[in-house]
């Protein structure tokens, strides 16, 4: 199988963030203490994760980074937009996620970090109050901003290359509409200041028009939009999306595999969230909440394919709740229960706690996805990442088939195309390979 | 690729299980329930489970049944040897795993299965006490009275093919020895009384011997001895081992790929289990639990490759016990805290209470491993069938590579598995494919 | 101390629920039983509990229900409304609360029970439609005719005295006004079909206006009206509400004094409820919730006083959800997280997960309130009988001090004010007594 | 009634814990720490609590502190024994209960308590060595040079008073046997170097020679001993034992109570604690695993009392375990799973998961205690002190009458105590008072 040809990763690679808050905070704080060699970047499977080649007896298992070409963590340089934050470190302290003697050694470096003021718009979340914010009121010229920003930061950092990744609050719900139809309907909705178009869509639109790959980390109707596929088809710009899959829905891709793997059937499922961090408080207004639960929902029936099995899983309910509950902080905790049956319509239960961090979790697939997007990028893969999906909630299609939501066929399929791009053959865990 | 040839699935089929208690009397009930329409056979991979042939757009998804020439369920006939009970009904009605108004359809049937007298020896289950039990003292008559027990069984039921199942209690904790190293050693003991000799093993013997494939649903060390695998070879019978896949096992299997898919860390993983039936009651002493709790940890090394991700592996507290608590019968609660870390070394908690129950779980396994075992037979592929371990908490391997725990790898084994034997393509879920 | 006096139990007591669904299906099936001696009336005080008389040394322990003059359950008889129900056995069928075998020798009996027409209005329970409604629209004329109802119902079944139990929905949230200042005010509001009166105020009225002692079972505004403590108070007609102290609230009650007990401080407590029976879906409807949720987080600051404990309870997050979740049926399922602190400010967790039952654990609260409330008659207590606080989640006071949620303090008065009945001493625990 | 006399608490008191680990050394760090205003002594009674005294009406509610003469937290010193830690701020290092930077405003104070070498022997407890161990191998001169000890300690600190409580670890389970049968049988032990003697015998029988009141918070068999019963008597010393209630029993004893209260049965408790530290690791040894489970078990039959109540009580599987599992540190965490039956015997279950902290449970207690003790000492009480109960796992019983253990019952029975010693009436929660 001949490999592609992939561009090698010279010079710096900047991470431009769309919110410099809990996540991206932790997230740099975490590649710096990587760099330092104070603590391995644990949770990143770009960084720590070996690749099986050929067959088992062959052993060789080299780790990702050294079998596909990655940009390495020493040229990473960060820069985000934030309508609160003043530095990374202050959104550090600010969040909580990190004890201060972890922040320490880190502390200057993540000072240093200072987020370029935000576009943005309380419609859109409206628990928030946005300090940091261009004075624009037109669409049109907050696009151009960011484009310039870009521009600006590219320069002044050096960079050889840049990929962007949303780590900023879940905007209200909305469906798509008329000026998302086209790249042409698109322009002239900024033109027109159209109330349809979202504060993350003009960041993903100025991503893409400067030819910077983004990834979605929230819930966002953000890259889900013919506008932004056919943009980043047209220009060769790689894309993937959305929700950056950490607790609860994690654990979901993953038990529900089990369950289907083993024929039991499913009458329920019942997800509770507690979490006190700013997305907490965010998620707490209804039209939030509800781009985060259409998000979360769609996951069991893409596993489990009710149409195939009405008799295991033609009946479920499946109820998703998020509450805002302060004394957890970033601690967020899920509690699920799941009611499968077996054998003779015996039906049995799984309770899950999950007492997770929110933006620990996040952080390493903030890294993963920035440094896939740069390599499939100097492979020439434009347009929806498919393999990528491993990372997310609501995994973007690239063809007419459902994007696949199981943790595991997503995990085999990163590391197959992985395989292919290097010209090396899929494994099949079969007899034979 | 060319398919194996494999004979067809003609006749009926005995399936005999050493151990006709809670986990057989199951099994039998729902395959009558489901050959009379009463209820699907829910859990079984072989009868409920559909596989996707070519790539996800050639839209080829059979029944698992529909695809390979399994034997059908309206072609089995059951059998089997208990040291305590008279009839399948009466196990049944004994282990209280099902209500009476489900038995009550399909008690004359059950009623109609009478066990033969067991081989059995207190030394090894010192917790039960047999009533039923062949006046033998000579294990060379034990296992020549259950070769002719095969005999009988097979002529007087008029079956064209055998399976067996081990469905009996956990025996007391041994290493292998001597009287195990060669088909001759073994044949020698038998004739000296060796002490090191257990009942499982002479029946596995004499199911051998007689060309009878042979499952293993027990931790015992029944198949995992160098005179049965080189039995299963030299004849050409399948065997399958060991110990059932079922509640937190299974669990375990499905969570550790997931936190190691995400490159998370593993501090300690604590598995308690509290169950009421004569399982729980034969667990409760020492010499038993060990053989199980040696087949219970073994799982997590396998899985999770400490020597390969010493950050993350390389010191892991894994603890498992078993309570034998009569209030909840035969209705299994597994309990485990898992203590994961991630990003900067931050640890979480995931904690699982599993309300299963176990006797519910088991059955499925014992129809699908007697149908694969049977396919197995004539497929014509002899010795062990790793692509089984599926169903198994301490598989077997068959060459030098160590099986594989991952209830997923596992999954796609067995599928590719019967991909491959009826002349099907790999999946490999790439871009490609 | 000398005794109240109390006249006698003669003859027979009718108990008249106003809802004939699960609950009250329920209890009564559990009456039944225990006449019959099949199963002890599990979980009532007035029928298993002891009582201790004098100090410890006296050895003096009767049962409660051959201490104080109640009520024989021979004696009961049984009736109700329901505007769904055609018998208590149809109603027990549906709720699907006891296994037929367990309703099969009751049957008979339970059929002959029927429910009188409703007096039922959507508009304070929209999630329920009812088909056996009383066809008069005035509220003069339902009263009325509940009024005309209760007295037949006393004369055809021979019964010497009645009590009524609220066993019906959980009605839409209101405040007081101004129909439910005075019973003058209530009088003239049913004349002017005040839409401020609702179902339940009528059944109260209708009870106390026919001298028949009336208890809340629900969170609805019935009896913590000026009106209604000012006709029970003139009328000499003992009252009790509202809402019975079931599982989660029950739970609370015994841990919150207990963290109270060690001056642990409480951060924040967190309940999440699901459930599928009539009653979740009734609390699907957020009006009726909120009736529920007022009625359940008033709990923890009555327990906990923060005004007199700032330091530990000055800052509490308390949330309560409550979920519509169909596979638990009448099995309700409580889970909540408790976030504690200690010695230092450490904080520590509590989680409880509480499988319950509704009507198993509302049945002998409907039983014990009947008694004691017929007691309370017999012994001239009019008004709130605080002291059967021990039984409602939102209980009302009596006087001007709040009423007591901590269940052993409720406990404690219920025992004492018995005591104090019978002219024994209170018990005090103290190294004297 | 009229008050007791009780002499004032001048001067300084004396606490000395024979065992200076994670215990001791966190208690000692919230004391100073409260001193210095940092943080309130949360989890303890004597400090934080009110106590009601006459009707609700009078709106009296004094602090406890101030309401009877308690020793001031100014007026305390501290100081004790242990074979391992070098100072108290070592041992708070080591033991990992406490943060640093809570730590740090501390340290000077507690590098300057200096455990003095112990009395030890690895026989009683087998998995630790001890380092700083007194180089006497005659029990009688141990005894010795334990009185001289606490002379010494008394002249050096200026001590107007002292008292001892045990922090030290649980001792190998023994029965007590004829040396322990009188003060003269004692005596002889130790000079003929009794194996009977435990080291935490010796300790008690130092204090109590010397007029110190001693609280005993293992599980050791030190003070339930007719002999330490006589002297305490003889010298008027009073004592309290055993084992401090903190977390698990402390649920226990607040969780039995509220199913009794509603007469609700039991049919099984099953507890399992997983827990990492030095206390855990002493635990993992059965002989004295068997000493904490003994004292562990005993509270269900003593509140549930089976024999009054067969029917419901009548039945119970109470199983505990404890694990040694290394993640938790100190964290300990205990997981209950209770098997309750109510109306018509229909189950429930309720499972418990206790996040909690074993040091930071047990300070307050140790504080309590000490305080109390002296109290008591004050007040001429000497012996058993009955109505401390409320803080330990197996209270000693004063009289013939079992001890109690319902919490909530030890807590009337302490705040009676208090009022009647300071001549107020006990408060009986009837309607009277």
């Amino acid at each position: 199988m001949p490999a592609r040809h992939i561009a090698p990763a010279t010079g710096r690679l900047g991470i431009l963030t769309p919110g410099l808050g809990a996540v991206a905070s932790t997230f740099i704080a975490g590649v710096l203490a990587a760099r330092k060699g104070l603590m391995p970047p644990i949770g990143s499977l770009s960084q720590m994760a070996h690749i099986r080649l050929g067959t088992r007896d062959e052993q060789r298992n080299p780790l990702i980074r050294e079998f596909v070409p990655l940009a390495s963590l020493d040229d990473l340089v960060f820069g985000g937009w934030d309508p609160i934050t003043t530095t990374a470190l202050e959104a550090a302290r600010t969040a909580g996620v990190l004890r201060g003697e972890d922040l320490a050694p880190l502390a200057s470096e993540l000072e240093a970090i200072v987020p370029m003021d935000a576009v943005f718009d309380r419609r859109w979340v409206s628990r928030l109050e946005g300090v940091r914010v261009k004075p624009l009121s037109s669409k049109r010229e907050q696009a151009q901003a960011l484009i310039d920003d870009i521009a600006r930061f590219k320069a002044e950092q050096a960079c050889d290359r840049l990929v962007m990744v949303w780590c900023g609050s879940t905007e209200a719900y909305q469906e798509p509409s008329a000026v998302h139809a086209s790249v042409a309907a698109f322009a002239q909705g900024l033109e027109d200041d159209d109330p349809n178009i979202s504060p993350s869509q003009i960041y993903a639109w100025a991503a893409l028009q400067s030819g910077v790959p983004f990834a979605n980390g929230a819930p966002n109707l953000t890259l889900d939009l013919p506008c932004m596929i056919e943009l980043a088809q047209t220009c060769g710009v790689p894309i993937a999306g959305k929700d950056f899959k950490t607790g609860q829905t994690w654990m979901k891709t993953l038990l529900a595999p089990g369950i289907k793997a083993r024929m039991l059937g499913l009458r329920g499922w019942y997800s509770t969230n507690i979490l006190g961090n700013r997305d907490g408080e965010v998620l707490d207004a209804p039209e939030n909440f509800k781009s985060k639960e259409v998000s979360k929902l769609g996951v069991l029936d893409a596993i489990l394919q009710p149409s195939v099995y009405p008799d295991l899983y033609g009946q479920i309910d499946h109820v998703v709740r998020i509450n805002y509950y302060p004394p957890r902080g970033d601690n967020k905790e899920g509690w699920d229960n799941i009611d499968i049956f077996g054998w003779l319509g015996y039906p049995m239960q799984i309770k899950v706690d999950f007492l997770c961090r929110d933006s620990i979790l996040a952080a390493p697939i903030v890294l993963d996805l920035a440094l896939f997007l740069d390599l499939a990028a100097r492979a020439g893969s434009g347009g929806v990442q498919e393999w990528l999906s491993f990372y997310l909630k609501a995994p973007q299609a690239a063809g007419r088939t459902p994007a696949e939501h199981d943790l595991f066929i997503q995990q085999t399929k990163l590391k197959n195309t992985l395989r292919e791009w290097m010209g090396e053959l899929p494994v099949t865990h079969s007899e034979a390979g």
